[in-house]
């Protein structure tokens, strides 16, 4: 199938004063990604023609940040903000030339998905000069309502204010997401009124001005959940909870074993492959990869890390990014992995941090490692053979190489290169003095241990 | 406004068999605070000129407790209970001379608000000789239920038991808490009697005696949540889900970000500033001010504790109290920060105990770090200079002091003071054994690695 | 009461194509145990004469695992799969000579409790031929209907594709569990047909036949839960969420207090007392007791632990199977302990690891103490005695004793034996370098810190 030709134009200049936020509203995230990038994502899907994002002037970090996320997509400036029809007629320049369907988008809704946007723009192709897309909310309330005729075609918007008893009992709402005709859109945008309580231009108006123009206008019906607008954190909150339940339903369904769905917060961008069995509490940041077979056990929290097959992680593991695991490696409890290789079968079981570090395939690192990576400027690199064993509380002063094979004594403090096969020792010396403890707990037996 | 004069009995004489607990019911908590500390707060936010808690005998405990929150609180004992109008009348010496409204609550209904209680004493200002809060459950089942008059007044409580069929469909309901006109309950409260089965003075005969006096009574509306009473430990868990959800509305609405708030718990007097970000899996013990900017990455838990500005803390922190937690300052994974003060900008990034310890602006203490604060009987305490960078794994044995802009070397034992600028280095010197792990591997080769 | 005599057939030898796995449905965990021994289990509180397993020739190791859990269970082999009735006639050799009630029990199906099938066989017993159970779904969509005559015997199972539409509103329908009389199964079970679109032969037509043979069938019904069979990774978190769901509230029906207890995690077999406290995001793995008033902060896992009246453990805890906590101990953050007995009293505050080792009673075990028990072949145990001090950060080199009352200085490495009430130093000597650390900081004056 021949895809549509689409265009989409992005609103984005909300002030968010419900966020009590010093960050713009479509900065905030879900799933670890920027709202706005979310529904840039969503619009890429369709490989539009051109991608048109309306910011505000109190916000022009948007506009760089949405040409970071689609380099080609060129930035309006609404100022001041004067309804949305106001805002898509700032985008309608960077149309000039284009035919097909124009798609316009919130960046506070991030929820709607590539199918259903094709669906609106099939619509466009089919003859409809608007497509708007409709949801059936739990309480229409002041929700404008979409009037259908006989067949189903849209015949009107009737703002709630404005309607009588009987269309006030219509379920089916207006979103605001449309797509509309792009010649038509540029024929008739500039006759948007502005006739109203707020002195606004309302896109919405642009149905009837099809409507007089004698052309058709169509809706497709979403989910409520999927147009969630987002203008407090409650309502963000609400936005990531729908998120992450695609999410991990998405992953069970691709043979993820989630030990209870709700606790594993998954960004937009985690890949979890067959027989990975992921349990409570585990949180991924963005940039993660969990292969076939792998474990990350509960309470474990990764970014930018890869984890594969057969791999184990957790309980109360960190891997930061750079963390990458090979095939079967093991990493326990209260250990952090940062930019960090640990090789085949190696094992980092317990309260150790390796940074800047290479682990060679089968090492074993003891409780307590520490890689000395950092010395107040510069970061230095560790280099541990395959097959050695690291004594548990060493510390590794970088840069250092331990060899194939090597042995570190518990406890030391490595500052010199260990060769292959070789022990390093570098501790101090045991003394013992005599009864002292017996002494010290005499002079004290007055006070509480 | 001028408020009305109020007075607050607090029934706290049940014996809460159901819990299976040697704790005193009304003394299991919500949100880190004992129930009865909850109502006696709800009580005190409207500065009453009284407060009387009513107790049995079986818990004494609990007197001294509520003593503890109010001082002035008087407490009456219930011995042997029966019922609460018998309750209530152990409390009266102490509204001698008092009027206005006497409200009386119950310790083990903790959601109760101060709005809900100021309503109800607005009612006896008004002139109602009782005012009844009231609610609509699930299933009415065996409450009483309040029957109104044309004009919405309360005409009567019929119980369950005694109700017709037509007051059984009445779904407004009988919480138990109310407000009574301090004078009326002087006179009138003796006359309730005891004719029933189980031989119990029932405080709810007070309403049939007001309208037997022509006195109007009132009604005052509540959700179940509201007045949802703590039976059983089950119950116990759902007015914390209730209690919670409040907390968590307030801190959003506030401006604080929650990626997901059913899995942050608060403490009663948790505060959390403006875009703040609070990460998933973060519990809040008594006693936590987060100023604005900061942020709670997931897996942390803090009690006592104190984070200013732009600060930050996790995954896997631990905060205890006396941590302080200055502008940007930095606590990270699996580091627990105890009686401390970490300064401007200094970074404790992973695996470290600081107890009993001052650290300077922009200090850098590396992973692995343990202040050795205590010697079994005395805490002693660590001193770390502006700007000094702590090598990773060391030991800091206090008394100790770590000059500013001093250096540790890695894995040292610090035992004596580091002046400003110098270097200490406090460990052990590294031998080497040619091939003596080529020769263990081989030595064991046929045991399983 | 004498109970009938029962026998249990576990139909086993689905593909479970759609968990998407190289491991067999039934045997995927609820509550850390194989949905099969959930099943095998409920069976076995009937104290079977017999227990069948029928399992696929794709999978004969569940077979092996039917028997390890119970040794006595005969396994019979369904190749290929064509219908229940075709398995349960595979079972049939282990029914010989047996008479009773035969129920037939889905090992995918793992929620079913022993007084369900009590209820099922008591109906066996009272003469029916086959007793069936039944639920209401939600939706009954495809399931079967069951007909129930006037006395509410079961007249049939009407398939949904043949149910006319008065049988499709009926809302009761077969959960495929069922008791059949022995006697009666021996004799009817061949004369199941297969014509019908799959050619499978279908076990509910054996009421058909019981029918036909003027014998009456019989209804028992539970919830939807209970029967809910488990064909899919988001069915098998669904099931797990009931399971948790009953473990939650038997515990706290028994005097547990779970903060959340949405958050807390159950395996088939923990045990908690009474007066124990659960805080938030707690997992429990098999074999974990936890005994009258301890406590098990939030963020704690377990697994194989025993934790005694009054000790604590957590936040941040990890507790490996052969952790032994005895009254009154301590276990703080970010600590592991496996295989290790922590004495009465004994403290174990902060990032330790204690591994095959002894604490006496009253033992303060410094954070940041590591046992160094294995030496990448062998493990080795550490002892330490009563009242024994060890400084923080120390390393005890395994096998090492340090004796009672004894006191490590802190950052020791000790690998030799300590006398009770000795003091033992193992550690460098420090060293100043005067104004190196300023050196190196103008040095490194242009690089950001």
């Amino acid at each position: 199938m021949k895809a549509q030709k689409t265009a989409a134009i992005i609103l984005a200049a909300g002030h968010g004063t419900r966020m009590k936020s010093a960050l713009p509203k479509v900065m905030h995230e879900i799933g670890g990604r920027a709202m706005i990038a979310h529904v840039m994502d969503a619009a890429a899907a369709l490989s539009p023609d051109r991608m048109a994002v309306v910011i505000g002037d109190h916000a022009p970090e948007v506009g760089a940040f949405a040409q970071s996320i689609q380099k080609d997509a060129t930035v309006a400036v609404q100022s001041p903000p004067q309804g949305t029809g106001h805002a898509v007629l700032q985008a309608l320049p960077s149309l000039e030339g284009f035919s097909g369907a124009a798609i316009i988008l919130y960046a506070d809704t991030p929820l709607v998905t590539p199918a259903t946007l094709r669906a609106l723009a099939r619509q466009i192709e089919k003859g409809a000069a608007v497509a708007v897309l409709g949801f059936r909310p739990d309480d229409p309330g002041a929700y404008g309502r979409l009037k259908l005729d006989d067949k189903g075609a849209l015949s009107a918007i009737v703002e709630a204010k404005d309607a009588n008893e009987e269309e006030l009992e219509i379920t089916l709402c207006n979103s605001g997401v449309m797509a509309i005709d792009a010649a038509f859109l540029q024929k008739r945008l500039k006759d948007i009124g502005n006739k109203n309580a707020k002195k606004e231009y309302y896109l919405t108006d642009i149905v009837a001005l099809a409507r007089k123009d004698r052309k058709s206008c169509a809706v497709i019906e979403a989910s409520a959940e999927e147009v969630l607008g987002v203008n407090s954190r409650v309502e963000l909150a609400e936005a990531e909870a729908v998120f992450q339940d695609r999410m991990r339903k998405a992953a069970m369904e691709n043979g993820t074993t989630l030990a209870d769905p709700s606790t594993v917060y998954f960004s937009w961008d985690t890949k979890t492959g067959k027989d990975v069995v992921i349990g409570q509490n585990v949180v991924f940041g963005p940039g993660v990869t969990i292969s076939d077979g792998a474990e990350i056990k509960p309470f474990s929290h990764l970014e930018g890390a890869s984890v594969a097959a057969r791999a184990s992680a957790g309980p109360f593991a960190r891997l930061r990014p750079g963390a990458d695991l090979k095939s079967g490696a093991k990493v326990g409890n209260f250990v952090e992995i940062k930019k960090a290789i640990i090789g085949d079968g190696a094992k980092v079981s317990h309260l150790t941090y390796l940074g800047d570090a290479e682990v060679g395939a089968e090492a074993n690192i003891g409780a307590g490692t520490i890689t000395c990576n950092y010395d107040g400027y510069n970061k230095h690199k560790t280099k541990i053979g395959k097959g050695a064993f690291i004594g548990s509380n060493s510390s590794l002063v970088a840069p250092v190489t331990i060899g194939d094979g090597a042995y570190v004594g518990s406890g030391s403090v490595v500052t010199k290169d260990v060769a292959p096969g070789d022990l390093a020792v570098a501790r101090g010396r045991q003394t013992a003095i005599k009864g002292w403890a017996a002494r010290f707990h005499e002079n004290n037996k007055d006070k509480k241990k």
